[in-house]
């Protein structure tokens, strides 16, 4: 394996990668972006379009108990323990064709190389394309890689996807998963045979762009904490004939709920402490608003991500407490939902020091980071698994159409993933 | 008809008039509330249980151009002029049974009344269910005065219901109108005809129930100036990996924006000035909006009312202004839409105080008042007509399924109601 020189190797797969990219675009788009919801058609022909190419590598190819994509390659080890690679195919509504999509590519374009060369690697490893990563589809994030370790609780098995309205536990059965073996919570693999899990990801955020290193070793993904709905209610009433003293106003009262949380925010970051405040939804009631009636309702989401359990907590109390200063203030009244928390999760420390050691052999940039974005790799952290995440520079940011990668950065991380599964004693 | 006791006489109708609010609720109920779209099912089904009504009664219906319902008593004219008496039955979506409803059967059962009583009143009577008085589902208000005055331009007939997504003019050929003479602004009756327009309404706001008053005497009726759409657009991002000061957030901004109009509003009413502020409409895009994303494009309505158009102008210019602040801070813009504008209007002061003699004379109390919200009665006004408006109390406010309205109070307004047709010379 020391014959296979590994920057012209992974540079002949670049036009496979991108003739996979553009298929996977194609079944898929939404005007400018694409939508693959999880458990949907869209998701499920992703996963048959990698499958399709996998099989065409001849690489062995399985569908999991939970509809995870399995393609693997036997390696030399004796203990039965293997390295997994994983990453998603679900994309957000509207969203990028990178987000999850090139770890996926990046992993199975690592076994065809190897396949291609014959060089059989030191552990096996399996390339998992893991189910329902978003947490768009169901508020339940990384569902895939949940029932991988059989950690899918009853509630999150009745929560309803946005679109079609239908429990998880029904879109599970539309893809044949083992919906009896999900619930009962039995694992699919053996949690001590993962020897490692490795996720290749674009970056979502800015920062690799701004300092302009193509590769970041991700030391810490935050965790979050998300209010999939705060209800606030007040009186719809007629907008001519009630005057401001008697309204009891929805709409105003929740902007006067998400400009306090952003001044607080603000007053966060300035005393150091690392966090995101996000309502990525906020609606009037669709059923009942008019132009011409003061909204008795309006529904909006929370989300708030730090490194740090405690931060978490202690920016939800805050949020709790402008909520209730606003209800008293204008005469409405604020219901939390549940709270979904994922902890945040720390990679391992020795992985991390190969990656960069081995982008150090390959004279590849790259920089120690903290991810604010979540990741499949944080369940698998959480359960004790050696995990390591290799970031690819990413343009515009992600779930949005505009997310953007060079497909040149796209090698660079295959280029040090091949070379860390061909070196893996894991 | 000096013969004719008029407490007794309309009492006796009350049972009447609550079996017509009945049917009427039964056929368009929507869960607490009621819909009746305009030019929809609903609206029909109500024009269509009027006239069944009163045809029973004996009294002539007929339909005109713009399929508004048209009942009618022939007076002791000579001159051809006739008093117009009108109300609407559409509603806002989720509304209340009594707004518009209680106008159009007043006035019918004021001809009811006559009939059954072989009264000839001094000048003929026609009463009009006029067709899509609401602003919710066209944006355009008042569409059945509009058209019955030839007032419909090319603009109004090509705006899209909320709900259907169709146009005006596509409605009207839905309900039969005549589109070839409402589009050449023909009016469907001469407007020197019409000695004058009353209408009778429930109040819409809380003025008469908090002074304990049955009947108001509307002396002119306050302006709007309505936005259907203001978009603000900033930049779709992930939640997680987007730090605070790269971030150009719809949410944000928007509710920046709504607070920043809410406190103006209240300094303008502290200065004296007399207005409304509401955004009845405010959302994230359904088809982008997840949890986990910073929201790139906000929706919102505005609607500005006032008893001064300057005013209107004077406070459209604050909401540019702020708009533009928070676009500059927050790095996202606002474009706002053609305003819709509806003047105020003034009603006639002879009319008025017949009314108000009337009521004295039956010893009904009432209070002189200006109409916050908006009424066909206005655009009569406008257009030269000598109009009166007379408002029944309400509890719980309009333009919601609570509002709610005492049967005796109405017995009051179609005691007032009859008298003025009787004793109309106008």
């Amino acid at each position: 394996m020391q014959a296979l020189d590994l920057a012209p190797e992974t540079a002949a797969l670049l036009p496979v990668a991108e003739q996979l990219f553009a298929e996977l675009r194609a079944v898929s788009a939404d005007g400018e972006g694409v939508t693959r919801e999880a458990f949907g058609a869209r998701e499920t022909a992703a996963h048959e379009l990698v499958a399709r190419f996998a099989r065409a590598e001849g690489l062995a190819v399985e569908r999991d108990g939970a509809a995870n994509l399995v393609v693997s390659v036997r390696g030399g080890e004796s203990d039965g323990r293997f390295v997994a690679v994983g990453s998603h195919l679900d994309s957000v509504p509207c969203g990028g064709n990178y987000d999850g999509a090139a770890g996926v590519i990046a992993g199975v374009l690592a076994l065809a190389l190897m396949k291609r060369r014959a060089v059989t690697p030191p552990r096996s490893v399996r390339v998992f394309a893991l189910r329902g990563e978003e947490s768009a589809w169901f508020g339940k994030s990384w569902i895939g890689s949940h029932a991988l370790l059989g950690l899918l609780r009853e509630a999150d098995l009745a929560q309803r996807r946005v679109d079609s309205g239908r429990t998880l536990i029904e879109h599970l059965r539309d893809v044949d998963a083992d919906v009896d073996s999900i619930a009962a919570r039995a694992p699919l693999v053996r949690r001590d045979a993962i020897a490692a899990f490795l996720e290749v990801h674009i970056e979502q955020g800015p920062v690799l762009e701004a300092r302009n290193v193509p590769l970041g070793i991700v030391t810490s993904i935050y965790g979050n904490l998300r209010h999939r709905r705060i209800a606030c209610r007040g009186d719809a009433a007629h907008a001519g004939a009630t005057p401001r003293s008697l309204r009891r106003d929805a709409v105003v009262a929740t902007a006067d709920f998400v400009v306090r949380l952003d001044a607080r925010w603000a007053e966060w970051l300035a005393s150091g402490r690392q966090i995101t405040v996000t309502h990525g939804i906020l609606a009037t009631d669709p059923h009942e608003q008019a132009i011409s009636r003061v909204a008795g309702a309006v529904d909006s989401s929370l989300e708030i991500r730090a490194e740090d359990a405690q931060v978490l907590d202690g920016f939800e109390e805050v949020a709790r407490a402008e909520a209730a200063a606003v209800a008293v203030q204008r005469g409405v009244s604020f219901a939390f939902d549940e709270p979904i928390v994922n902890l945040p999760a720390v990679m391992d420390a020795r992985w991390a020091e190969r990656l960069e050691r081995l982008c150090g052999e390959e004279a590849i940039e790259c920089v120690r980071m903290p991810s604010g974005a979540g990741h499949d790799a944080s369940v698998l952290a959480h359960a004790g698994v050696p995990t390591a995440m290799l970031f690819i520079r990413n343009q515009f940011g992600s779930h949005n159409p505009r997310e953007a990668m060079q497909i040149a950065d796209f090698g660079l991380a295959l280029r040090v993933l091949v070379r860390a599964l061909l070196g893996a004693e894991g």
